[in-house]
């Protein structure tokens, strides 16, 4: 202690506890993406940054820490397991493999053996957080993070389709001439190939689109928008073979879901969660809807009323979330 | 200048000028808590406030500038009439006279004599600039004030509908049971009794409300969601009955507009403009329909695909405005 | 319960208490100042505002709740009593009487009187809450407060200097030509005329006054700096004899206090809290000191070590404070 | 263009050009940094990101725009070259080399090529934008930056000791126990081995250091406070050492200088310009003063009445410069 606060600093109350303790596992371009955001936005009063890589997590944490004064000072912790996690209100789980030429179910598989090691003692650290997970595949790893931890289903969160939904209104704007945040659509069901956009519900400046083109996204569609649902399946892809990873995109999301937590604002976004018992769903399964936010997580679930063709790719989603889950043999 | 400044400050470049200039005329309530909130967010960094109380402004002025190292030091000047606003960006009229007691006519007009007073001094010393006009009654006033300066039509708005479209959605969450930010809906025509709800673009988290209840809003609706259009026709005199007039709603409806236009955010928003060749209408007349903000006000206009249920509401909507123009005798 | 919510809404996880309840007692121009940059700066997710004046307080809160979709949908409760003050985080206190024309005395009686039948209750309804008082005058009503509730030091606290140092910052940056934000500057002792200018430790730019002009702010000083702490003594009334009252200035820095503690910023702002056993003070009184502030109030004081010309002035304010104090007859 | 736009999108205004148009020079990890604080914060409502891998750069701008609705829909555009720079308000290089493992001079001869092509059309393309440099070495980059366009002093700026300031404030809060937002310090000089220091004007909650410590940081320093200078010189390679480089500190203190200008803020931020005729400096050369900053970059630069300890390391710091721009022989 410096002679400065022994003699001219005098304690009053009691240290204050930063309030948001928000911890995110895995820094590699994801988790650090989130970081950057959660800091700059200062949500993070308090961040906790865990990575295998002590010495590096550090130099990354260090790197932030210096323009502290910038930051609103941020509490900055690192370590290598779930030691300094104890009592985050949120934890990111984006730890996992990247895509890159391996066979989904090999991904699968190696981000389980990762969160298998992990889950059970951030858990046990952080038994009332509420948990975002990225890693790849995310709607199968939600499943699987709940089964190992018991965590209740409106805090064991899939980013899932809030990217694609992201990524459609995107797409949309661009075909419609508008501004993306003033398209108001969604995707949902599967945050992969089996994505199913909610063409019944977009509208863009009071206009329902289905009214005016009654047959959009269709087959028989002449227009041809279902183009924008392929690019949106694409996005991914079309970046990460360039760079070979996305993180800007993926992060930006979910620090939004993270953002829409804290705030209690009550926000719809398409996350995913264990469905079981909605859209006339039996099993248990991890799949994305338009989801109430708040403080803990996911408050409440919008049943969607679908078209019947909406309804079909829906089904077909849980088909393929089914399998993948079942392969994983847990 | 200070023995400081002479000795150890030196003038490098050219004097910045601030670079956002904003005029707010007329700082009853609704022009005062306009200055308060484009302050506080730091989107006028020169701000200038136009009375006829000169020391009562003044004052004013020094209340806000006393506490100038929490605002980012806005400049802000005060004058009683147009000659401190030369180069204002956007200029905000919020003078008139409060409707309580008194005929639509009589407003009109007490709102004209003070409006033609000033806006030919405005628009001489802001020739570029965008003007948002919410002076009592709106819209008529709009009009007016773009008959007596020549403005183009993209550059001078009533802040028309937007409050009513924010109040529309306030009331459909109330009974949605949603958070108010998360209904998409619009209102259009006059900012007052004859403005038209489009039902048939509505959409919550999703869901297109006219596809669930295709009678919604008519007289055939047994839910009788025209009950929700009632309580925003009845809104404003709710408040201004019991405080004399209504001030923040309007001020951060007006706030918006211009943030919406500064950001070049591409923003659609319910305000009004001269629509004369659009949706059908021949002749000149202000009324509000979805518009995408730009820099320079109104960049395009939404022709909405309405329904005839609400086709009819908006033609009696033009008939009241187009009566009201002609009242003025201008 | 409206059919969409019974048909598509499915509640999922428990319903998500709003996080950060602030009330507001007292909704003058003041108060009602507070509520509209908590609520447009996103601090009050949950807002109670408190005032006798039960339709009046109503109308307010529906013209903030009219426009609840730019406002990231707040809860606001209204109520005439501490009824629904219940566990709140922060409590505004700024009920009281204006100060014009009135005796130092009957101001403190007044304000004493509306406090010691609100303060019990609110006490005992948010015994955790952060307390800060601005009732006239502020200092004074801090310690009855403490008195007549028994909350720690660091929990009740008066607005204290905040707002003269933010004056002091204005009128210094005015003199010397920089931006306000830019002059770090403290103003300490009591809210008002016996107020102490902490002339030693005024800096602009990396440059400490006191070593240009070692006779800054006092008698022998040749360049008149007092003239700026008398323009910030006197700056409240040049306001208030004209407008009747100020407002914006005074919200503007109780926000900041609260921001500053709900962030927990660590930032260091000049607030009142009973200094007793500090800076040779023997007795209980409550007066400004450089404060760091954390989420749960004054979590440390920094001792100042005044020159000795500052300690007489700062001596000379607790004698003033400390006879207002005898005067309550508490 | 789509049924759509052709159909209900009705163009009203002339089209608006995004205001506030950004060009980030080089996308390594700091540009790309730059790029994702400048888009996240609004600042950048039109981002060019320029570099020579083409797929690459396009890959990183489409990562950002396919969340574009949370963004404010920015207008992102990528090329190889200054061709989509033109207009730009701010241009920020970024290009160089790394320094690890290679002299100076080298590092020094390495950047200046790459700028050498570079500068000509990029100041040719936006001749009245202000350009903030941070290639390697930042000060020396500038000066020859400036010798090869005619660029006026005050709009080609070094990020020079603004990182060095915020990583001092850093270091004497962790030593002093506060949060680093409320240390006000300053280093001056070149940003490197040979900053400056200016213990003479460091306060801390309104107490003058030097006015405790007349040693501090000297020699004859008891508390060797000039281990935290020692610190602050270090601090980059103890990140670089273990990641290769940093992004996250440098790019935070180059957005916060485009922040402080495109606000007219006036703020004081240590940054470098040719300071000829200052400080007793005859000669041309780019060394970091505490520089007042407005819209069209350094205003005014603040003359530091310096100890004579400090002055004798300014002028050694001055002399490391003078030493390495003869150098590159221009």
């Amino acid at each position: 202690m410096s002679t400065f606060q022994k003699q001219y600093v005098k304690v009053m109350g009691q240290p204050s506890e930063p309030a948001d303790k928000i911890s995110v596992i895995g820094t590699g371009q994801v988790g650090l993406s989130c970081c950057a955001f959660l800091i700059d936005r200062r949500l993070a009063n308090h961040l906790v940054m865990v990575d295998l890589r002590q010495e590096w997590v550090k130099a990354e944490a260090l790197d932030f820490l210096h323009v502290s004064s910038l930051l609103a000072s941020p509490k900055i912790e690192t370590c290598t397991d779930a030691s300094c996690t104890a009592g985050s209100k949120y934890v990111i789980i984006t730890v996992g493999t990247r895509p890159a030429g391996k066979s989904r179910l090999d991904i699968a598989k190696e981000s389980l053996e990762l969160l298998s090691k992990l889950v059970p003692k951030l858990v046990e650290s952080s038994p009332d957080a509420t948990y975002v997970i990225s890693s790849n595949p995310a709607d199968v790893m939600t499943w699987a993070v709940r089964k190992m931890s018991g965590l209740p289903k409106e805090r064991c969160i899939s980013c899932g389709c809030h990217l694609d939904s992201l990524r459609f209104r995107y797409f949309l704007a661009q075909r419609l001439g508008v501004a993306a945040s003033e398209v108001n659509a969604f995707i949902v069901g599967e945050h992969g190939d089996s994505s199913v956009p909610v063409w019944s519900g977009v509208t863009v400046g009071g206009i329902a689109l289905l009214r005016l083109l009654p047959n959009i996204g269709r087959d028989q569609d002449e227009e041809k928008w279902q183009k924008v649902h392929e690019d949106v399946v694409k996005a991914g892809s079309s970046v990460s073979k360039i760079k070979g990873y996305t993180n800007w995109g993926v992060a930006l999301a979910i620090v939004d879901i993270i953002q829409a937590m804290m705030t209690n604002s009550g926000r719809i976004l398409s996350v995913g969660s264990d469905i079981q018992g909605l859209m006339g769903v039996n099993d248990s399964v991890v799949m994305s809807l338009p989801c109430i936010l708040g403080t803990h997580g996911v408050q409440k679930v919008i049943e969607l009323p679908l078209t019947e063709f909406e309804m079909n790719m829906f089904e077909k989603s849980k088909e393929v979330l089914m399998k993948a889950q079942c392969a994983l043999d847990l």
